[in-house]
């Protein structure tokens, strides 16, 4: 058997195919085939333009790419683990289209440029994708809100019952962090955007390339600047997962908080059928499987940027073989943030509110003891005594089964000489959230700019 | 359509197929198609056996499981995604098989307990593999060890040359290394060895079922005395992720050593071309490519390793779907173990040792720096005396461009009195490894020891 | 200023102070004093015995360092950031104490080998006490299952009803779940209970040392084999990381489902008092502050074993200070897990148990149905279609407003002529509960015997 | 005793002692003292000017802050474990200082609002200070650089000599490393700089208060526009240690190449005495101790990563105590950062770089074997032929012993015809790195661009 391999000179055994296995990247790099092809395409013009080939070879392997990457869109390109990674498949691919000149593509370039460029074109893309599906996201939420800006519900600390609140408040809150993911992807193109291609093997060549041509026709809007960082920077994948991890726990607090509110407990919605899964043994069971998911996949993306840093650490320059590990948990992530995105844009949008089970939730409950507090405070009691004060007037009505809002005024006015007849509109759960009106909080006008302020960052306005 | 969920009757609306596929397992699960059969197999035993069943369709089950089986161990059972996970998918193939009886295999028991068994089943099978693996590993360590126990090489401490050693001895440290991975993976057995199954939901069940019966069907040595203990837990998993944690640990410490011992600057050893690849740019690399993979891999395993304890973090009892997401980085870690067992093993037993180069490196250093210091204490220095007049007598040959060995007597004699002809003898690398004889230590004898005490345990002796 | 360093001989230039502070771990490291007095004495009686130091010199050390010890435990030892670590900061102590021959302790070892033995001692010591605690806390466990075996609660499965259970089987769980944490702290014990002292800075040494005879006076089971691997290991460090891991993890899940009973939603369990914290703001909290806590310090152990991993990927042989990293993560895992146990004991001993409403809540839901379904198999439907109809029913009935226990007679014969007058009975939960009495299952026959069982394995019965 | 908590009216016990330790965070948030204390001048500030306190309380309030920060600053504020966090312990102080108009200070906010502000002041600063050290560690690498631009060594991918670079070339791809760096903590303030304060408990508050206001007051560039987000938001804190974690790793392969060159096999460097130490038992001993460390420290820092995105998984909006677990991470992050910077500042500072060892590594190597195929490429050969008859050169020389510039002129010509005597020139390492001229190459013409651009953006041009 032929060695087939591109380095095979120097080699006089040839691999077994268990060892070759094991070391071959096809199996997962072939996503990249559009990308390297991309890469290979911006390269070879530019060999041509600078006279490194001839207009004739230059011009018949643009014409072989062109073809692989017809033959790529129609899905006809097969792979072959023998050709062990993306690149050499391809260039194999080219070499039975166009023959032996296609051997002259790989001129002033090294796999270890090539892939580093393969990764930053896929990620790039992949980053304008995820930002459209967090755009998405951002705005079913803004959506629900304004349906819900007087829908009152129980505000939590410690998942104890704390204030009321608005469920638009609430919501606005996952805006504000999907927000952040949304500016830390932008911020993640930075180091994204950039082409290493050229920096050959790790030194860069004594070609006379143009680095700035291939840049401008792959769509990059900038270089690298050190050949040997260039073939080993994987930081624009750790900035990647780190910020899919950050995405992830927002999500997998949300989908807490779904879990909890589709419970029998709270009941404050239901997911559609669409987004439920039922038992095999339980004829009752409506599950919130797809927020149980989204909540455990922070496992795999926290895992897959443990996975990386752990690969990166104490890794000399420059190229490594170990950095043939950083694809597929980038991919995984790439995939598990997609479909996580869409998955709770759809269950957000169809979960039906049951605005009266919340309501009445803050109406049982001593969340309006702050309301007292504050009272007397404005009264002019220290807020530490108001504080006392209420504490233990709580204490007592828990005892007795009272709710603040039931105690007769008499025993109010033992309380505090400051208690007026008005303290009854105050204890009411509507006027608590009405009347936090500060800059942020979840007073009714406070939300309504919110929401001005979301949409006109969404471009809905 | 027909909705063929088995858990449809509560609900109106189904799936959507994206939805649907974000929820699916079959596209991984399938793996527990045979665990999964010979779950079920036992299961409808004890249904027959208990009278649960009539024999009649205990029988008719039992056989409709037997074509599957055979039908899987030939490849041609084919699952469909829209039978959610492997449970479903067999399920509904049986039903094809053998008609709607195959509806009463799911008496008693659910997907809860079932799955568990799966991972059971799936796991213990594994471990027994990896356990061979691992003692083929130590048996080719002890091999290589044998022809090298008077194969002198520097010792290391902080990359620096710190005493002369045996490299049998070196390796033996990784043989150690590998059996405490061995005993960690025997007692991983323990809480693998236990059938959940006829936990069903969470709760056990009303049906009068034989646990014990499929329990000694399917081969473990015992039951979960716990329903709800039985679907949550995962701690199996846990240490067998624990576990590969370590043992990858210690093949990427093994590893790094190989990459520097067949780097230009060491020369220690060559790796076989099989277990080598070289460069598409540069004609001279031969790349310890394998080594390096490894090492890498330390990362994924990391990885879901804190995968999966970020999932089990804070999850409530008992069975929630996150589990779901047990799966993959389980069969990812099986198989990157596995295999990266075999390359460790196949690496060793094809590389060339240049004990020239190793023994060299011992004679143009100042490694017998303790020998002097120990020679000298043996006579009555106090040892910190000792240590300091080495020092500074080392200081003052590194900036003259000699070593202990070359000085002339005369200068001996000037440092200390107590310094004798012998001193020459005792300043061998060979003769420094040879005393090296405290219990455990790198003298001869002692590797000696070690290589008879290892082959017992191998039972290779 | 002298160099005070027992290493500076060949040094012409001694540490800046900042550069010190950042190599010395005596900031954390004084922890392990009186095992690294534990370890000098033996090692000191060693060498008096095997007479590499004179009797008198040996008894002039150990007396030296029972002075010290006593010291330490009256408090009065004092370190020094300029003597680095503990080791050097007894030896310095020392020095002072009984003059130079106090530099005779070092003879024949390292504190590669001393610092391993330290770790090993001080973990040994640690794993004993957290033994005791995880018994004291499945103790408590035991202790209120006793009391709860008839006390129904709903069983949750995806956070919704699923089947009415003990809280005894539920608390059980737990049980478990701790028991295989002690049994997993027993295997550790295997790893930690060996001694490394003699294995010296990496060889081994040639004084004629008795590596026996200091373990036998440490207490130690048995002796590291290699000395390469005595002073590299830290196995036994990373077995406990992970050990804690799982144990957090389970403390974890434990607490979360604290957090959810004493919510407002539940209301199933009051926390005491003392184990609560209130809110500066809104007078009426009762936080579960210390439940979330523990939750919340998941995070920090399993860092401290993503941490150990990483520190150890990759390193090669022998000693490298890399390993100095090794304490502090431990330590603090050591306290949080000591601390967030009995925490624990003292939070589930002190809480009150609100039964009715745990009944209540199984009373108003379809947790039932699967009794149903069971009851319709059991007359002779297949399961699946006994799933279907039942699905159907509780579809119907929360579009209606009623339970299974509601649904007049009439409505059942016309849903199926299997029904007959005793279903409701078998509706009832407590019959439910009662009737899952399959091994492990919920009915109260076996949760007497598995606290049997219990009571068995903690000794007291 | 008096309860002395400020949330006590509602309790009937007390906390036990050990409990409350285990709550408090005095132990470690003392440190935010400085920023609690610049809070709460900002805060009663505002209240004063807002009216919702008198301007002689405010007054009096604002002369007993300025009071304590200045015994803060003299050392002389004393904290107690029995007031649980700095807040309350500040409180506290406070009303010993001035009596109970202490108690207004905390009208309209919360503990919830106040350590999220404290968190975002600390953090602030500490971002500037890393800033800080990272110029100072990139000037330092651009002024090593700028000394070496012509030392030629061995550059490497897969720890193989690849290609000769320049000792500079290696030391700009830190200096681009530590950038991006620069650019991730830059960005990272966007979501730091932003003041919590008002957000409240977690609603906002009925007081008329001027969140603008205490921003500006405290140099904050914005204010977070949800209350809900405000309190529960650590976004900026997993950024913060997500940066972190990836320049520990660029430190950690930094000092692993260090650790390499100042190995005996590569004698490329020195470390500054300073910078090393010694053993206690091998009297030649100087390790690169510091390096190790700094590369140890990657475990802690990525430990501490793991920890706060576990903790914050699906956590429920909006306070958790969970959260407390926050800080110590993050401040032992901060310490360990600043110091590895300002280690690794001084130890390359101080460094020997030993020019003629490096040179002599890549004349006896076969780097320059990528010369003589791109030069038959150049002269027309497929590039692919030329690797593969450079490839089998190299196998012939290596088992003969020759070096490609050492073949004698009649082997090249019949080697290929193409080849003629200036091939000895192109062979020669100079040479060939000067020749690598493509941009972001290290041909000397590059470098010197290289360094321009880097002291253009230092600022130090």
């Amino acid at each position: 058997m032929a060695n087939h391999k591109l380095w095979g000179g120097r080699f006089e055994a040839s691999l077994e195919d268990w060892v070759e296995e094991f070391g071959a990247s096809i199996g997962f790099d072939y996503r990249l085939a559009p990308y390297d092809l991309q890469g290979s395409l911006a390269h070879v013009k530019m060999l041509g333009q600078t006279g490194i080939l001839t207009q004739e070879e230059a011009k018949a392997i643009e014409e072989g790419l062109g073809t692989l990457l017809a033959r790529y869109q129609a899905g006809t390109l097969a792979f072959d683990v023998g050709n062990e990674d993306i690149h050499m498949n391809i260039e194999s691919l080219l070499t039975q289209e166009i023959g032996s000149v296609a051997g002259k593509l790989h001129t002033a370039r090294s796999r270890n440029d090539q892939v580093a460029t393969d990764m930053h074109l896929y990620l790039k893309d992949q980053l304008q994708q995820i930002g459209q599906k967090l755009w998405h996201l951002r705005q079913v939420l803004v959506t629900i809100a304004e349906e819900h800006v007087e829908t009152i519900m129980p505000g939590y600390t410690h998942l104890q019952h704390a204030q009321p609140i608005s469920l638009a408040h609430h919501l606005l809150a996952y805006y504000q962090m999907f927000t952040r993911d949304s500016q830390r992807f932008a911020f993640n193109m930075e180091h994204t955007d950039l082409s290493p291609l050229g920096a050959a093997a790790l030194a860069g060549t004594t070609f006379p390339i143009d680095r700035e041509l291939t840049a401008n026709l792959m769509g990059f809007k900038g270089v690298y600047h050190n050949s040997l960082d260039a073939v080993s920077d994987r930081d624009f994948i750790l900035e990647f997962l780190s910020n899919c991890s950050i995405l992830i726990m927002h999500l997998s607090r949300l989908c807490e908080e779904l879990i909890h509110w589709c419970s029998y407990e709270y009941g404050f919605v239901s997911l559609s059928d669409t987004f439920s899964t039922g038992s095999s043994i339980m004829p009752q069971k409506k599950n919130p499987d797809m927020a149980e998911l989204i909540r455990g996949k922070s496992g795999r993306i926290y895992g897959h940027l443990m996975g990386l840093l752990t690969i990166m650490k104490s890794l000399p320059l420059a190229y490594n073989k170990d950095l043939q590990e950083d694809k597929e948990g980038m991919f995984d992530t790439v995939d598990t943030i997609k479909k996580s995105l869409d998955i709770m844009a759809g269950m957000l949008s169809t979960m039906t509110v049951h605005s009266d089970r919340m309501l009445a939730s803050t109406q049982g409950d001593f969340s309006n003891a702050t309301e007292l507090a504050d009272y007397l405070a404005k009264k002019g009691l220290p807020f530490r005594e108001a504080h006392e004060i209420v504490g233990k007037l709580v204490l007592e009505c828990s005892k007795s089964g009272f709710y603040l809002q039931d105690i007769p005024f008499s025993r109010y006015q033992k309380l505090s000489p400051l208690i007026e007849e008005d303290i009854y509109q105050v204890l009411q759960s509507h006027t608590a959230v009405q009347k936090r009106n500060s800059l942020g909080g979840t007073g009714f006008e406070q939300i309504s700019l919110e929401l001005e302020r979301a949409k006109q960052d969404l471009g809905t306005l």
